[in-house]
């Protein structure tokens, strides 16, 4: 049974984590770590965690499970930092949104029967603004908590056995728990959801140079507009790590779409544009 | 004081409209005529029209106002037609999404002392798709109703008279009037609400091809998904119209697009990636 947590990133998802935790009736202790020590001050005063760490490295040797709640890079540093403190009582998770090297690093530093349990995770869940003061009980319910667990990886039976405990937990959240393989993970995510970013940051920047001060932009945009510009407002230190580590998918993605877009602007005034919408049209088809 | 309204075109704006004009209070009659018999049924038992039309050239000599509320090229047709029958003591309206072309035919067509008027008008609301069962009475309510008078156009006192009750009325649906010039509507609208359209399209005639018999994707694609693809489902119907009446405004606005996405894609691993994300995220400051 998980008693002891240890939540590193007190942003959106590590404060959602915490009280989401709280609200499915986590009895347990848990501890937070941010940064930023507003962001830390912020989850402590909304009850997100328990009590703060002064030092990470110690208070992650004392929990049994520490959710990494940073961006990938990040992420990444702590995977090394704990893999050299924590042993086969342990498990580390995260919730990055790509997951090929966070798999790759878990496979090399951690998942033997001697060293310390980490399961790779991605809620897909989020804001388009981080921070703690957003921290919602309710972000995961609904979602679905992605795994990239390699089933070949051999755990201590108490590694293992806390593996299974925080599947139960996330459940627990609201959240549908789904398996899938890294590589797989990475190509998909570039498409659904990395692509509908950079087409948002994109779209949204060049609005703001072209009509960002017009007067009429309030009373003409629509929720068209809101919705396709509502992305742009996400945070570059998130995405940058995620451009990083992808890059190859999303090049790959956008590179596409400028082509499909040239496409549609070269057929405004032919039949092909009605090939088009109906493609598009069985996209959204119920 | 208006007391007979015809909306011809009993899609989803004009059973809207008819909807509103009796969720608002209107007292008087409105006839409703659509091309396929269906949605003339449909709007008739709903409640948004008492009455269908037979003959709709005879139905809108027996109004005072017409709203037309079909695409842009059947307005087109339908102001040509009318302008033959109607007459100083009438006023035609439309809810068309381009303006030049419908306000230069109300400069030829309409607005002189002998004639009837025209007001241009774009209630800036909208559903994804489209039909008289999807029909709002709230559809206006909060909405922006565009309108792309001529202050030079001279009018008989009757019909002026007529054009500032419908702007009354408009007002009584719960929609802010502004007026606005028919080539800056048509500019801004290119930015603001066509190319989001055609990118919503584009991105989901692409993620069609590419994932949309991917099993994963009803558990990966997560609101942002939803959101940049809602308009997917735009007919085609409606927007080839808008594509042939604002095809260079729409054309610049998507090159500039395919550009930008391609010095966003040559970025991803650059400091550059900052600047769009910054750009992008003043567009969305509150």
């Amino acid at each position: 049974m998980i008693e002891r947590i240890t939540i590193l990133g007190t942003g959106l998802l590590g404060t959602s984590a915490g009280l989401a935790l709280r609200a499915a009736g986590f009895g347990g202790t848990i501890t937070g770590w941010n940064r930023g020590a507003e962001g830390a001050q912020t989850a402590l005063s909304m009850g997100a965690v328990d009590v703060l760490a002064t030092d990470p490295l110690q208070a992650a040797r004392e929990s049994q499970v520490v959710l990494l709640a940073v961006p990938i890079y990040a992420t990444l540093d702590w995977m090394e930092q704990l893999s050299g403190v924590l042993g086969p009582e342990h498990l580390v998770t995260d919730v990055g949104s790509t997951k090929a090297q966070i798999t790759a690093a878990a496979g090399r530093l951690y998942n033997t029967p001697e060293r310390a349990a980490f399961l790779p995770g991605h809620p897909m869940a989020g804001k388009e603004r981080g921070g703690a003061a957003l921290g919602d009980a309710n972000l995961f319910r609904g979602a679905v908590w992605l795994f990239t667990d390699d089933p070949g990886w051999q755990r201590s039976p108490a590694s293992a056995a806390l593996v299974k405990d925080w599947r139960e937990l996330v459940g627990a959240l609201g959240s549908r728990t789904i398996d899938m393989d890294a590589a797989r993970h990475d190509a998909l995510v570039g498409w659904v959801s990395h692509l509908p970013q950079f087409v948002a940051t994109a779209l949204s920047a060049l609005l703001e140079e072209e009509v960002g001060d017009a007067p009429e932009l309030k009373d003409v945009g629509g929720r068209a507009l809101r919705e396709m510009t509502r992305l742009g407002a996400s945070p570059y230190s998130m995405w940058r790590d995620i451009a990083h580590t992808n890059t190859a998918a999303v090049e790959a993605a956008l590179h596409a779409l400028e082509q499909r877009l040239a496409h549609l602007r070269e057929n405004l005034r032919t039949p092909e544009l009605r090939d088009e919408f109906d493609q598009a049209n069985r996209f959204r088809r119920e």
